[in-house]
């Protein structure tokens, strides 16, 4: 073990520790309140310049933001787990301006590295199985309806250990480093609020990671994910007029059946030569009564692409055939913007230096190492890769291998912890490859 | 006046008492059970043989029943506002086999004339504004959700009123009378399971009325209601498969998509060029999430046509329908029906004889008099008139005027009282005419 | 036999051989050319003034009128049945302004009464079966393709009957009588561009009347035909952008879809309350090529109602869903209008006034007379009738019984030409009825 | 140059020349008579061992056959252009079992090496302007309407040289040469017939190109051409009731609605998340007139994948909706398979064999060698290949570039001619390689 992974490695318990914490008071979306305070604190006390709230954030390029009532719950909730002195804090996050973006200048000329790390959860009954680890050893999220089956209290975890060692090494580095612990990545609404702020200015490298894709063992990695998808997350409501069915049905405009076509033609958008595109209706809700032509009607609706430019295509035909069905059922209509990000592919440059330092970490398995994979997902870090590409810089994601208990998402899904270590080995190494002194 | 609107005059006083009364404590659907309590009361009081639950009821040939928490809900209101000597008559009535039947016999051979007077009440929360006469003079609806708001309160008053006549005057009469009482007429879903039960057997003459109709003034008749709707009520679910809509879609079975097809082929139906069709889906849910394929869809529908067979031709259409998309998007259904009746036309005879008594009636206004009249909607009355005409009998339904404060269903719905007397004086005509001793 | 039937009964002879000779020689659409010049010179013959080409139609106001191959072809079918010195004729009529109005003025004040004939064939093959009685007698059509299987050549006949016997007793009438036979009925393309010209100025009474409706056999009569339908005609393209199907179809702009899709919504239109609708694409075409994304459709279609509003509520719902799948699928469209009429009702006047006069016609049964009907189709005739009605004037429409010996456009269709005197005789009866001296 | 290179060199001429001459005399799918003589007269001269007609093919199993007439003026033309003499191979060709398998057997134990060519022209009127070469120069296609637009009047004339040269030559080999001519490549029809009747029994390599598609340019050469797409090619008929659209529309099955509505589903089939696909309805045809309710409709539809499991998950959807939709509709249909083919990979082997011979010949540009190519459309070939693959033996397919004056399929296709000499060479070398003595 060279003094990299010594490093590392010593941080263990403290690490598993922090996971534990974190997992154990999940909050999700735009209301990380007491998970911003928590990690907000840390970084405080390795030194780092934070800034918060207005400073990281366009509050009105937030995307699906939630209810005045669930921004209420959670403030109480998370009032209640802090002790007073910490809500000053609170009062710079407003509504749910979260997360933190933390500065460390070195003093010395040399690039600009960002990492970027997110602290959401997921809407989630953590499991009260028995075999469940964390509902055993006690630390199950202490809410039902919410819970950490994404990883991203790992992800909080290494963010907060590869920062704590950085700080204490800080002599051997040049240039600049910058954390960006980012809330709402679930839904993909989060990473275009924090980008029009201008949080990435200056940025040379960013890096990022996911803990656990792997699948059934530990000791992997993926060095370059490719493949993003870009999506378009938009609500639709259309508004037509009631009438009764039988009475004088030609004075209605009906609602529901405008709903229906426009679901069956954003289904039936012709497929593109060009690369993998999808297109989804996931909900649909019209009507009031059933001897009424149905006034209103509400569809989720999703698009994705491999390409921004694929993921655009599908979204404006789908404006072209809510236009359509508008004027041929007579009805009104809205589009509610609520998530979305860019696609995209990793920096070959970031991929390869991914590479090198799997091939030195003494916690990678040399044959469980993969130079790429198409991802043919989304991630909000995708909307932060392609911006800091489009400015020069390079910009790539990799999968930290990870025994799982359940796929993600999954109310017992559960990690094999010894990929915080493993994290916060290579992110450091890379430190190291990028801005050693 | 004759002898008939003295005594239809005398009890003025007394059906607007009782019409309050009802008015007071509405019930729905097949729930009425403090209603069928009450009528049973006065029936007995006036000496009436009765018959009650499984003898006038199919049960299992009801539609739309409700949940069981609904029931439980109304039989402890009942019990509140009953007497615990009267809980017994709740267990022949079990899970809402509310109504009742009424025959007097005069012992003398003729006819047996029935009448038929609908009880129940509509999901509408009764206004509290002070220009409502209900709320105004302290009648108005004991709970909120719930309405007399189509006026079966003055049916029942009228139907008690002329059982009573009837009762007195029993020495004029020849043949044998019956009363039925039904519930659930909203929804036409009572009738069919009352006319299964065999409670038309014998009847030579079936007579039945709605008041209120004809809008601004009290004094008019409509003689007789033509183009009765028949209608189908039915609920349609699809089960299909999530899938990631990203990830799998192809192994996903997509029931909102589906239903939404079947909607759009239901409303195009083919006209049917022997007379009015409708056909509506009023509701439509589907769908889980917005990036999951949606594995179920729920559907509210009706079909009418202004015969049974035109009905039961879009009903048909309607089956076809869900068979093809069921097929088209691998997805199963299931129908239920939940409500249904008849088409169809008054008998001449019975026009005619309305007509008759109307001339005779000092409380008609003689040029207030309509023949007949095109319904265009649906009665459950319109089965049980089938029914009768198809065993060889007639049947009919007038229309008596009376000044409304609202429309019919709408919160603030309050009739003219003046038409008790006259309900209850036309109808005791019609019996003299067709049973005078 | 009074002497109205004496006269039109000693026509008998002249009538059948005027008939036959018409039916001989059919012509359709605006391309009656041999047909208008032969009724001109009969109606000459009687002393009846005439306006011809221009000054009876508005010559852009056709509607589908055909192409200039057909009108070639059908000029020249015209001319080798007519003598040279005919010719000339023809020329007013240019390129299918055929159809002549005539007139006859008695010099005496009184009312306007017009009559309307049809004078245009079907595009039928005329059987040639042996017990075809046209065929086995020698008067079939000597072309095939085209033939009077509607009956119109009997109305030229009554039309050309009647007109001589008023003339020659000119001296019984007072006021003006007005003769217009008008072509391209068929597909009600006829009568707009007529009434436009102000064919109709003037006219107090309108009568028209169509044969063999009645069926089995002759002798019977409708009074008044009442619910003519409204119609339009159009046919619609749709241009879109070719592409290769599987090698870029996101180039391609669908025409096919767009028109599937229109067909689809246009027969999904809403029921109206108000009366029958009707709606038709006929005949789809698109596409030209398995692997092309189709770049081109066409669509024939038509929309019907019980009146003109009610068909206008169609059309205008079709040019919505035009306009809507326009959008939806990037394509253009255009829309020609290719025929259309009105809807409407007979005036009661005439049909009573028709009533009369087969109460008083030894040809008509009495036992067979029907007083009105649902007609339920459409006849150009309507379009003249309400712009009459809407003047002040008043118009109808009668169906004289004759026994068909197969439905009306079928190849072996020929009637009891019993009916052609009987067809004479009414209409002179109501000349005499309306205008006598 | 080598000797391989001079052998090819010196056919130069003759390559040319019968290139020239199958050029002027195209013909199209399974009516290649005049083209297969010609070649078999060939390879008979240089001493192969010919099958014919129904050794070589299962008639049933031809798809997209075409019609009778179709098949007489095909065989009339080719009459013409052949001597009596001639005329006796004609009959074993029947109805259109055009191509031919020639097989040379060494007597020395070794391989069997395939070789297929594709023989047929393509429905295009060839260009008569001045600037094209074939014109200009007097070889252009000796009809209208058929025209050596792809290309494979040049895989003719290769695959002639090449058996030229390996006759001469067959001293230096082992094992056995067979020579696939085949017809209907254009629509992939004729593979799986030729397959079922066994002509690649015992087949070890089967080897193919396409010339042309490579571009601007000759000297490159794509080595392993991957990604084929499969496809099925049908017809689709409804069938369904006609009715008078106004009198009685429900009287009618709808056919042309049935098939608009099958378009669009089939257009909707969800996205494939394995891969590329593809679907188009390129023709639709419904409807006799505008106001009858549509009887018939007919289809012409195509499904593809990017392996042959993903072409036929699209089929079986399309299979499903036309069940839906017959049953939707209450309309019959028939699903004609007029083409078809598999998809698949170049085997790696075949692909490393072809960049081997690129690299000795000294037609072929170093640095214009490109390994693989995602192919993304279909080619007959891939049936055979896979067929080949699938019974252990190694099949591959190259691009050979030529310099093109227009695309393929367009009316001024040609291609620069010293792609010939470069084909027979590529093909000598792999000959060489895979089977010398």
């Amino acid at each position: 073990m060279d003094s990299i992974a010594q490093r590392a490695k010593s941080l263990e318990k403290e690490l598993i520790e922090t996971r534990r914490f974190f997992h154990q008071h999940p909050e999700t979306g735009w209301f990380t309140f007491f998970t911003t305070v928590k990690i907000i604190e840390k970084l405080k006390s390795y030194g780092y310049t934070l800034k918060m709230g207005r400073d990281i954030m366009v509050a009105d390029a937030r995307q699906g933001v939630g209810s005045k009532e669930a921004l209420d719950e959670a403030l109480l909730r998370a009032k209640k787990l802090l002790c007073p002195e910490e809500y000053a804090l609170l009062n710079v996050m407003e509504d749910g301006l979260t997360g933190v973006v933390a500065e460390l200048d070195t003093g010395r000329p040399g690039p600009c590295v960002a990492f970027r790390f997110d602290i959401d959860a997921v809407d989630v009954t953590e499991s009260k199985d028995l075999a469940h680890r964390p509902f055993k050893e006690g630390f199950r999220a202490d809410i039902d309806g919410i819970a950490h089956t994404c990883g991203h209290d790992g992800h909080i975890t290494i963010g907060l250990g590869l920062a704590k060692l950085i700080s204490e090494h800080k002599e051997d580095f040049k240039g600049v480093f910058r954390f960006i612990f980012q809330t709402a990545e679930e839904g993909t609404r989060g990473a275009v609020a924090m980008e029009k702020a201008g949080i990435l200015k200056g940025v040379d490298y960013l890096l990022g990671a996911h803990i656990g894709f792997q699948s059934k063992k530990s000791g992997g990695l993926i060095c370059g994910v490719n493949n993003f998808l870009a999506t378009s997350k938009f609500d639709v409501t259309f508004h037509g007029t009631s009438a009764h069915a039988a009475g004088a049905p030609e004075e209605g405009a009906n609602a529901l059946l405008a709903a229906a076509e426009a679901a069956l033609l954003m289904h039936g958008i012709t497929r593109h030569s060009q690369g993998i595109t999808r297109v989804n209706v996931g909900v649909l809700r019209a009507g009031e009564g059933r001897n009424v032509i149905a006034p209103n009607a509400f569809m989720a609706c999703e698009t994705r692409g491999v390409t921004t430019e694929l993921n655009a295509f599908m979204k404006e035909k789908c404006m072209n055939i809510l236009e359509g069905v508008s004027k041929i059922h007579s009805v009104g209509y809205r589009v509610k913007d609520v998530g979305g990000t860019s696609g995209g592919d990793s920096s070959a440059f970031i991929t390869e230096l991914y590479e090198k330092v799997a091939l030195e970490s003494p916690f990678i398995e040399k044959d469980a190492i993969v130079k790429t994979c198409d991802f043919g997902a989304c991630e909000d870090f995708a909307h932060f890769m392609q911006a800091v590409q489009n400015q020069g810089g390079q910009s790539g994601y990799m999968m930290i291998g990870a025994k799982l208990e359940a796929g993600h998402h999954n109310q017992c899904f559960d990690f094999d912890e010894s990929c915080l270590v493993t994290g916060v080995d290579l992110f450091l190494r890379s430190a190291y490859m990028l801005s050693a002194k």
